[in-house]
């Protein structure tokens, strides 16, 4: 199958005012912070020992392998997010960082081209032999995402280099030859491999990843051997009663029907089917792609593009199983949609792939992380009360506030990479095609045809659905332009150079505009007026609520903006919401207001608990602001779904 | 203090349509059942090991232990519901089978008093080494307990000796000669040192619980230092992040102010702690006591008299914290509650206590067992969709169907001698006056300063609120009879001797009727409609949502006698309930019916997860079982706070 293409990242320059306060925010804060993170500077963040264990490992120090067994992944996804991020802004100083901790990662690398600095700390003689926990394919899968990342941004090719090294001696190791049925406990090895094979051309890495997703949930299942090896060590203590569905070992990929399991393993394995399943021709892989991709967007998934159920093992649980105050919603499982979604959108060419990009990137992926970049959400909930976050109960795994670090950091890091390479999401290109995908400000050239594209977008979307794009290019160029209609826009206008379009023809969610790319005003106007939303009543938890969105944000209540017990508000949606964009507010937002009833709490005394009395109501003006803005002012209570009036 | 007394269980005969087929089935079954269980006589059903480790313990098998740490007091809780039983029921072969087992207890005993038979078995140097996870104090209780009860059903005091001499080691071990500082990290052998106080007179029992309760959060905290000691080793994966919080010893008892930690322990503690303040006279604990007996009633208990909010841990959490689909509400936790609460009462003489004592018993205690007396709910949800309660989740403790048995097997042997002493529960008795605390059929008899009276209750309590209580003694005899109304009796009407009494004199929601006990007949009318009740507004879950109550019985919807997707059922509280008695129906009750309204579920595709488009309903009429009954027909979901319109 032939996949639209991703524009390159140093093509796309963001000039957007949503958009680029975090994109700022990773070079001038999240990449210098996680750095002295990674190198144990800063004090009262517990402690992450990343950059220590390379030094060990490279025998510069001595000492004793210290942090989470994958914490070597941390410095990866870093790399990743600076390389993404020297591809836009050009830092000199910051690349010479980079290239000595290459030198680094180098010098800890053994000859034979493995490199996991908790195994080579711990005693080699125990490597690969917990695939199910050992995460050293997983680490090595983000080794090669920042080698082939760093490598595009600077053309440098050591840490490329040392990626296929390792890359080889997984080929070897895992190889059809050596009759080895192994397979990575945690997938990510088999994207890494993908993109060493787009970059390298070696068809070996292309079929190793192929060889991995293949294997999984073959029978006699290779975690159950595993165990039984005189090698394997139970490496945590919750896995002692390990299910492989835990990690979509339970069937072969291609006979799994529903997303099951730890959120970001499934989704970061769907990344790698649909490559392979683009890459082979493959029908039943795509057709897989498609079931679970569905199974996620209408039965799994919250309204906020999160996944993952439950917090006890991070997984899926069952259709329309969402509760909202205990759900996990990992920040790094939306990037993983995001990614999937992505890929079935080249695949496919289907704009529903990118109302789910869209729902996770503005939503989860956006309240990851604190305003200034230095605190983080590695679950996110849709409903908190600060008070029954208690530690050691069944919300401790809900945090009403974000956290500095982490003791598994994958979230921070995963972040940064991803608003470092979001020029990649807006755009997708084949022959003389070019498809717009998000509406962000941008200046963009791409190259159709051996001709130069200018694209230029202005917006303020989400607060705004008025759009243009200008396009040019030296001669005339025929070719079509695919603009995505979002599935929240009931109604738009399209103008060409100043000209209504009456009949717009659209296709798989986009409309198609046959034009000369040679200086060419496209002008959008989608209607974003903030609406209520209702979930599926199969839904059980949101059934009797709304939530509030305004184009792809949802919208939520803070305690700060309204009063304590925002459960005790309930919603007239029968009234209109009413917007107003505050420029103080949250680095400027839009702020939505509307008209309801809160309970009277005052009729209630401390001595009653259960009565017949009935319950009085007063009126009440409920303040929204937007999901990913939560918690970053005053900490308190916070609400998606409200209570509406029958 | 004075207390209260309780009546002596073989003065009570229990002839009660409500009640006897639970009391019958201590006697019919679930005895029988369980000493099969005991000795791993149930195919099909999780190995007890019990009767086994005793078999090891006194030498006449060889093996090793198994089964959980405290496994002992399963056999001494089954002892204690047999005794109660026999008192009522005297059963010779029943009673050869007590004996039998209790040489085989007095056989594992060891010379110095020492019986507990993991350590007997695991090695001794490891007594009394770790008091927080060990559960020797806890097994000793249960001994103490079960021996008291014993003694006083057959007069036989084999078992009463065993109990001695090991409370006798604990009394050396523990006392203040020694310098101890150890309590028990699962309290209950207060309790049981306390009973064996007043059966013998001893009051260095009696000293050493108190020791126990005045030694318990005082700092340095024992459990911090046990874990220092070279004999320490940790027993369970769970309390590697140990909070002394967990056992209540994070503050000395009597600076306690609200209920904290793991429930059960909570409450049993509160039992012994409260017959300590009234022996003592010991106004400091007794206030304690009151003040954290409001904090559970008033803030932390549910409807269903249930208490314990999170699954992890089986603990309280906060104020007003009470989800109900995924609360842990374990039934040993609603039995120690109403210990605490009848103990509470009879310090005070306040029907508030019997408020929670009659909520408890008639709802999560029995909803703790099927009908047929063979299975069992741990854990008592007030809401349950089956489809979500899936091992490794957030809801996996919740189980939708009784279970056989557990491996830690609490509550089944619990729930046994609860049903088989409910007589103790009814009254109370001080110099001339008894008071009548709960409506269950009964013929018992009680001296009153050495006149005999009787008195014959009769009554269809819950279902009807007409209670007919005739009382008779030889001679005139002056007295007062208390007759405690019910929190959620709002109208009633007493007659005696057929004339109704027109000014009634309540005190302590008791009302107190000056009378001779000589042929005696009263009638009491208490209007028991099925009502609608509503929670605190604090309670967060349960904003917007009634139950259903009748008397002291929660009510329930089951999927069975309505449709799926119980939370889409919206009820229209400004209508009237209308109830009928089916003789039929779960061995006859009284079924609840109101009218309602629910979401229209074909209006949603299966590709719709979320949508601006309206909710609409269909008028439905909602039905509504007793809760302790559900789970015994077709199993499926169960709601007990239904959404109301406004």
């Amino acid at each position: 199958m032939d996949k639209l293409a991703l524009i390159p990242l140093n093509n796309i320059a963001i000039t957007d005012a949503f958009w680029n306060k975090y994109v700022e925010l990773v070079k001038d804060s999240i990449i210098p912070y996680q750095w002295d993170i990674l190198n144990d500077k800063h004090e009262g963040v517990r402690m992450s020992h990343c950059i220590n264990n390379f030094k060990i490992a490279a025998g510069r120090i001595s000492g004793e392998f210290n942090g989470v067994i994958f914490v070597d992944s941390d410095l990866m996804k870093w790399i990743e997010a600076v390389a993404f991020s020297l591809t836009t802004h050009p830092d000199k100083e910051l690349e010479k960082t980079v290239d000595d901790v290459i030198d680094l990662i180098g010098e800890a690398q053994l000859d034979d081209g493995y490199l996991n600095t908790y195994y080579i700390i711990n005693g080699l003689e125990k490597r690969f032999s917990n695939l199910r926990d050992g995460h050293e394919l997983y680490c090595a899968g983000h080794l090669m995402e920042a080698a082939v990342a760093y490598y595009k941004a600077t053309g440098k090719d050591k840490l490329l280099h040392i990626a296929q090294r390792f890359a080889d001696l997984i080929c070897d190791e895992f190889s059809e030859e050596k009759n080895s049925k192994g397979y990575p406990g945690h997938q990510e090895v088999e994207i890494g491999l993908i993109k060493l094979y787009e970059v390298t051309g070696q068809t070996r890495y292309l079929k190793q990843a192929k060889l991995f997703i293949d294997r999984r949930g073959e029978e006699p299942n290779y975690f159950a051997e595993e165990m039984k090896g005189q090698r394997f060590k139970q490496l945590f203590d919750e896995f002692s009663d390990y299910d492989p569905i835990y990690s979509q070992a339970h069937l072969p990929v291609r006979k799994q029907t529903t997303a099951e399991g730890h959120a970001v393993r499934a989704v970061y394995m769907y990344c790698a089917m649909a490559d392979i399943a683009a890459m082979y021709d493959d029908a039943e892989l795509l057709n897989a792609c498609e079931r679970l991709w569905n199974n996620i967007a209408y039965q799994r998934m919250y309204i906020t593009g999160s996944i993952g159920s439950s917090g006890i093992l991070e997984r899926f649980t069952t259709d329309y199983d969402l509760p909202n105050n205990c759900n996990y919603s990992e920040t790094c499982a939306s990037i993983g949609l995001a990614l999937f979604s992505r890929r079935m959108a080249q695949i496919t060419g289907e704009s529903k792939y990118y109302d789910v990009v869209e729902r996770a990137l503005y939503n989860t992926v956006l309240a990851g992380i604190a305003m200034d970049g230095k605190s983080f959400f590695y679950v996110n909930p849709l409903e908190v009360w600060p008070d029954n976050c208690i530690p050691r109960t069944s919300k401790e795994h809900v945090k009403p506030v974000r956290q500095k670090w982490f003791g598994v950091a994958c979230c921070p890091p995963n972040i940064a990479r991803t608003l470092a390479s979001l020029g990649e999401y807006i755009y997708m290109n084949k022959g003389n095609n070019i498809w717009v995908n998000l509406f962000i400000s941008n200046k963009t050239h791409i190259d159709v045809n051996g001709q130069r594209v200018n694209i230029d977008v202005q917006t303020n979307f989400p607060y705004d659905g008025y759009i243009r794009i200008a396009l040019d290019c030296e001669k005339a160029l025929a070719g079509k332009l695919y603009i995505r209609i979002p599935d929240y826009v009931k109604k738009y206008k399209l103008h060409i150079d100043g000209k209504i379009l009456d009949d717009i023809n659209v296709e798989k969610g986009y409309c198609i505009l046959e034009l000369d790319f040679a200086n060419k005003v496209i002008e959008l106007e989608y209607d974003l007026q903030p609406c209520f939303v209702r979930a599926n009543p199969n839904v059980r938890e949101d059934i009797g609520k709304v939530a509030v969105m305004k184009g792809p944000l949802v919208y939520c209540m803070e305690e700060v903006d309204n009063e304590p017990n925002l459960p005790a508000y309930f919603v007239n949606s029968s009234l209109p919401l009413y917007e107003y964009y505050d420029a103080n507010l949250l680095g400027g937002t839009t702020v939505i207001k509307c008209d309801g009833k809160k309970v009277k709490q005052d009729k209630w005394n401390e001595d009653t608990l259960y009565s017949e009395k009935n319950i009085e109501y007063e009126d009440k003006t409920l303040t929204l602001i937007p999901y990913p803005y939560w918690g970053n002012r005053k900490h308190g209570e916070m609400l998606v779904w409200i209570k509406e009036y029958m």
